[in-house]
């Protein structure tokens, strides 16, 4: 078995390893898939209404037993200006006229919202072993009530003093958020990309810090990154971007496209798709308009007219402007179902630990 | 021993090990200290001329017989246009202004001159174990003189596709060099640093991708990192700023008062100390003009006018404009000696992998 145990008991899972959040590609079918091969699989919320939700438990809980994990961005809400909308769509206008767009036409992105009353009495009634977070963690009597239901609580840190930070307001185990991850950074704190830290630096750091697991999250997409984690002080791991790669990820067809490409095409963090920095293949709008511009909106108001561009593009056949968020270990992936992926990460990192 | 022996086959040593060749603090002493403890050391040729290193090469071979390895420098060499150099000191008037020193004065930095025929003579002569590279690799034939003379190549890559390139022109080990590394970043087929890869995302691509053994470099400060690296897929690693940290090296006091406080202080990639992109502590300098500016003349012109107004500071007991290069796991080291530290880092290694 497992030399360190402090993930696997505290959430009740065999194996150190969970499926990264991802809203959108994720589905109830993929975290049902991880959990039942063993890991800890998760739904991503924060796109999705509490009813939304709600449905999402129903499949789950038909199908597995195990433990899940729910997902929710907890940021600040901004609003937008109409100044800043006007300044956005007029950046983005060439693009509305190459589709044939109406730039005032009123945005069907979905809603971003934070994690709040309505989804905390959801949980309340769920109970779900965990409850995980971005972008920090709610208030404290939201995380109170998440604990009295029993529910363990995750959140990202992408330096230690967010680790830290996290910590001290009760995060059972912390994900320790490297550079190299795909989609949001989790940061917080700060702000400030230029002291954004690699997996390799941040989490035998974030280990030394805190006394709570340590999940490592960033570049791990096979044994060796699973194994290499563990050793440098992580009790576990989160995977992402592997399993996109899976049939039960959902993933647009241009999106699934420039995955493919991923060993030809660099990813970059951009703020440019949701007005919060996020990383993600390099496509036509990234180098065009980005991959940081001082234009986008706040989060998550830069999607609203992104979304709409990206539509008609996708719609036409290209993901010129799709989000397609991704890890810098995204090349070392490969179509696989999730549940034989799940296995032989466990299997291959096994191996190169030598353990039984 | 060592499972895997490519690196230290290649290149005649003990440990898997190598010292990062770092110019400025590097001197005989730590290279001695390293290669003696059987790691390889090596001696930062980039800001010497042949005369230093030749009188450094003889301080080597008079202490150790060990392999040892000489780094140089290999950009193609920019010529400052006086606007540009105009513009840059305007830009840093106030500091001038600040120190009361004269911005028309003739700069006093040392030269980082890249390896050519003298340094190529010199090195026929000596017939180092190794040489090394930084931004490349120097004319196909200066390369084929060195290997005709029985030097292992080696040269740092910052992508999959620059690692082939340097397998291709007849490098014999790759240094894997991640985003968590400090100094100059080795790139040199991209000038892009928002696609810049981690340690835990680079080293198992760039070990797919080339056939010659990878060191991995960026992060590794302790025995977890070694290891890690190690599974990772590198038949060797690295390791830089800790050796800062050792009485060896030679580091003003201010870059090592930087150094004792990295926990409290973030990294950050700067073009302002030399016009390429290098990672280290962040001063005042790098807070005021950088990270990044555009102002910056072309590599290695920046440092003319920085070097004077730095000499003023660190006279004056300031780093704010000291180049404190330093990689994302600084606060992993703790001042000891270089050989210590070498048997540290090997026995730690060792112990975590499981290996007698």
């Amino acid at each position: 078995m497992w030399k360190n145990t402090r993930f696997t008991d505290l959430v009740g899972v065999e194996h150190p390893l969970m499926l990264a959040p991802m809203a959108g590609p994720g589905t109830a079918a993929l975290a049902i898939a991880v959990s039942e091969a063993g890991g800890l699989g998760g739904l991503p919320c924060a796109m999705l209404t509490p009813e939304q939700v709600e449905r999402e438990f129903n499949l789950i809980i038909n199908k597995t037993k195990k433990p899940i994990n729910f997902n929710f961005f907890c940021h600040l809400p901004n609003v937008i200006s109409e100044e800043a909308d006007r300044q956005w769509r007029q950046r983005l206008a060439p693009y509305f006229a190459e589709y044939g767009l109406d730039p005032a036409a009123p945005s069907t992105a979905p809603s971003r919202n934070p994690f709040g009353e309505e989804m905390c009495r959801l949980m309340e009634a769920i109970r779900p072993k965990v409850v995980s977070f971005h972008f920090g963690l709610p208030d404290a009597a939201l995380v109170a009530r998440l604990k009295q239901a029993g529910c363990r609580i995750l959140s990202s840190a992408t330096t230690v003093a967010e680790a830290r930070w996290l910590e001290a307001r009760g995060a059972d185990a912390i994900i320790a958020q490297g550079y190299e991850a795909g989609g949001h950074r989790g940061m917080f704190l700060s702000d400030d990309l230029a002291t954004q830290v690699g997996t390799f630096s941040l989490v035998p750091q974030v280990a030394d810090a805190v006394s709570v697991p340590v999940i490592a999250a960033g570049g791990i997409a096979d044994g060796r990154g699973f194994a290499a984690a563990l050793v440098l002080g992580a009790s576990a791991v989160s995977v992402g971007t592997a399993y996109l790669f899976t049939p039960e990820a959902k993933v647009v067809a241009p999106y699934r496209a420039a995955l493919a490409k991923a060993g030809e095409t660099p990813t970059a963090i951009t703020n440019i798709m949701t007005g919060r920095p996020a990383r993600g293949l390099v496509n036509r709008f990234i180098r065009d308009v980005g991959p940081l511009s001082p234009d986008a909106p706040a989060f998550p108001h830069a999607a609203g007219a992104v979304a709409q561009v990206r539509a008609a593009a996708e719609a036409a056949g290209s993901g010129d402007f799709t989000a397609s968020w991704a890890g810098q270990s995204a090349a070392l992936a490969r179509p696989t179902g999730a549940a034989e992926l799940t296995r032989d990460l466990v299997r291959n990192c096994r191996s190169i630990m030598g353990v039984d």
